[in-house]
């Protein structure tokens, strides 16, 4: 049998960082990391505070069967994380949160625009919001379908999940993700960031435009891929 | 005579955990429980600095006459706490604050509708904003009118106290409630929550509606009642 | 001479106090108490930050010529507090801050209005702004205008100091007061709470009326005068 | 080679109490300070978190090439701060942030408009936002032309860098500055604070209008240039 203790550990620091950057209201929030080589992922257990979570309560479940593989009982949204985990293989971190302004603009049903350059450095243009979920998809796995209404509306609008790091569902919340669980964490903040400075705007603004194309792509390329110049070379 | 050690410790450390969750405003805010074999409410005592409260200092009192049996001066809601006890029998925890966002809506005089799932999670439904009171009902035993309203309220809207577990009072703020202390903090605190994202929410898109009944009811039941699969299992 | 001790000491807990409650925004915010019986008040020197300041550098000055009786430079707004003591008898304590909210509305120009019992309870109806000042109380001797153009609201509308206990100068922000240091910093952080609550309150309904009369003083006489029944007896 | 410790030295600190002010949103904030002696200017590393910053870690660079003179990676926004002591010589610090309030103003194009005293006291008149970059400006030397930007809205407007000492660059965020390291800090600051007042403001009256040029003068003045009378005597 395998061990996931180092995946644990990441998610164990993850989900305590979460709570640090001030997005866990309530309750809700939960993080999970990815082990492709193992096909497992691993998820804070449902319903245990924040401050009683130690590494090894970490739950581990197989990927494609659900199964739980070490610990308790996992998050009730983990249907939604293994989905997207399977859909959309670049990624090895997931967030979800209900961070009050990223869910506000999800409660309104509208796409967060891209109105300045702190949104360009993070994401490669508006973050989608999903179309509502019918009744039936409500009723049946809802979960599961959660997560298949962000990858239809990533497919439906040809969006590449690690440029577009986060999607909000419809009158739920937000989940964002990254390449680890660490980047997961910091697009979850980033996207709580510009989804607060955007209401900010359009108080200031109600008919602000998106940010200009070129502003956008300078900002975006600044900090992510083949020509980066941002930070400390690594 | 009877000892009421457990229930005041209990009130004591949900006025403290009020304080900590941040909705404590000014000096408002008060906690109380109940102990329906002793029929005694125990509640904050009256314009006492939270930092100096200790349990032996929460006032218990008749349920039915409202006489102290322990303790000094009862906080000066007492009698609406006592009417929401003696009419809603599955209450056993109650708090009054005057949190920001609440308050808010309360002064207003809307019904906090539901936007989201965050929402669904604790409230089936809007919670509920009273009638304005008469000038008549105000000029005389005004703390016991303002739980009157409460429970008129909730009876003319058909409305379950568990289902719902607060109320908005016009002009005034909000009152939370829970099947033991520490549930009336939590809701009160989730109260709060989703008021703000309300808000928000309408900042964003003035006319949003009220969510689909079908995704009220899963996220409803998913933690509470006999389908519940939220948490650990207990 | 005098020793004015007593007086700096609770003047200089006030100024703290004031930190603590979050009111001083940059470098603004004073704290100032009086001594009838000497006829001087005390206040914080001008320029100093908050963590350096001692009781023994708080600055005594005569009330009537506004000599410097003990310590350095009075801050800069000595003469306003000197001239709303000298006018209005039964004050103790002042306090002025820019804070947030309360310095919104005085930069729009608006009257506080009372919409619910948060505000009742401090303030006897809406806290007045005052008029601009003229060109030449500006270029004059400003901050004696600034204290006047308070009376002279104050006398206008036929209010009491002590039942509406602040005033918000118009473009510039509030000054609130009491019958002693401590009840003035209360008052000024019971304002700021109000200003914020009553802003959210418009958000949610642009045309919200004020609190009924019958409320208003049901609220206003439960904490103060001879029918109070709020709080422990002294 | 010159030792340039004690700028290095005055530029941590002011890089962390860009920190302890809030205005650090995500990474982003950098503070530099200049010696003109020596032709160079003192900086944040690129992409170093603050909590690893140490003042040996501080990048100095060559004021009119460019050429790193001691540490690592400079900011990517170097070349921003470079323009901006090359054409404003009065400067001595620099702070660049995403702060919310102020970044809002950007993202919404809008100058900053002088709704209080609290503004005068900093500014004398509105904060301007520039121009949009056109796309040869975003694609060639960004960084630089994004300070060129901020020199021709001063110069077309014929404004003093320190009577003004902070501008939005639009669509962006604000720059601010100051004599030294320690004044650019408390400037920016300032304009996070009046940002927030003025959105407050006209959450509260759209159609505020602009503060009386009498009062503007006057409380500049007080704090500012010859006839400044507020603060210690130094």
């Amino acid at each position: 049998m395998a061990d996931h203790g180092e995946l644990q550990e990441q998610v164990f620091q993850g989900n305590l960082d979460l709570v640090r950057a001030g997005l866990v209201v309530l309750t809700f929030g939960n993080v999970s990391g990815v082990d492709r080589s193992e096909n497992v992922l691993a998820i804070k257990p449902s319903g245990v505070p924040y401050e009683e979570l130690r590494p090894e309560a970490i739950v581990v479940v197989d990927l494609e069967t659900g199964d739980v593989v070490a610990g308790e009982r996992p998050s009730s949204d983990t249907a939604t994380h293994a989905v997207l985990y399977r859909r959309f293989e670049a990624l090895g971190g997931i967030v979800h949160t209900h961070s009050r302004f990223a869910s506000a603009w999800a409660q309104a049903g509208r796409d967060l625009p891209c109105f300045g350059t702190t949104h360009a450095d993070h994401f490669r243009g508006p973050v989608p919001v999903t179309r509502a979920l019918a009744a039936d998809e409500i009723q049946g796995d809802y979960e599961q379908r959660t997560g298949d209404v962000i990858v239809e509306t990533f497919e439906g609008r040809g969006l590449d999940p690690l440029e577009t790091p986060a999607a909000l569902v419809a009158s739920h919340g937000p989940f964002a993700w990254g390449v680890d669980v660490a980047q997961a964490v910091e697009n979850a903040t980033a996207l709580e960031t510009v989804a607060e400075l955007a209401l900010y705007t359009l108080v200031l603004k109600a008919e602000t435009s998106a940010l200009d194309d070129d502003l956008l792509e300078r900002h975006f390329t600044r900090k992510h891929g083949p020509d980066a110049y941002y930070g400390q070379p690594r």
